[in-house]
């Protein structure tokens, strides 16, 4: 069991900046409590308009899960253009980089 | 001056995994003491042939400085096919979501 690393980018409109911190502060707190989630890094481009995120999950179960279920609901938004990749991660390479996993 | 999420992701064949470890080790050395990198996250997919990085920058400059030169030595490498993405953080979400910023 090894963490798997999740990473969505998707088209997106706005609001940018503290307007989406004020839309989607429910969303997060729903994000926070989803099984096998280790932590969540918001990201958003105001100049590409595009918006995502950088998810560590526990394993890559964890992070599949996440993944169909996230994308259903960005879709049920009206997203289209979803880009979704898991990758695993390289726990030795990273420690010299000093990631926080 | 907020930190900035970089991401990048390329076709890659390998070594994965140890043997990963093993060729980058001088790499990630020298990453680790790049201007104004808080951390990097080293990917791996052994599954789609990619690899890459998730990395947290002090501020857009200094992501945009190394994107550049990262670019480069890949090419150099003769990688061809390199996806690489700047973002903003949003903080108080990320927060929400226990991201290590």
């Amino acid at each position: 069991m090894s963490p798997t690393l999740l990473q969505f980018d998707f088209p997106y409109d706005g609001p940018f900046g503290a307007a989406m911190t004020a839309a989607f502060d429910g969303l997060a707190r729903d994000i926070a409590a989803e099984d096998g989630l280790i932590w969540k890094i918001w990201t958003e481009n105001a100049e590409t308009r595009r918006a995502g995120g950088v998810y560590l999950f526990r394993d890559a179960e964890a992070a599949e899960r996440y993944r169909a279920k996230h994308a259903a609901r960005l879709a049920a938004f009206g997203v289209t253009g979803i880009v979704a990749h898991a990758f695993d991660v390289n726990g030795p390479l990273s420690a010299i980089t000093r990631a926080p996993l």
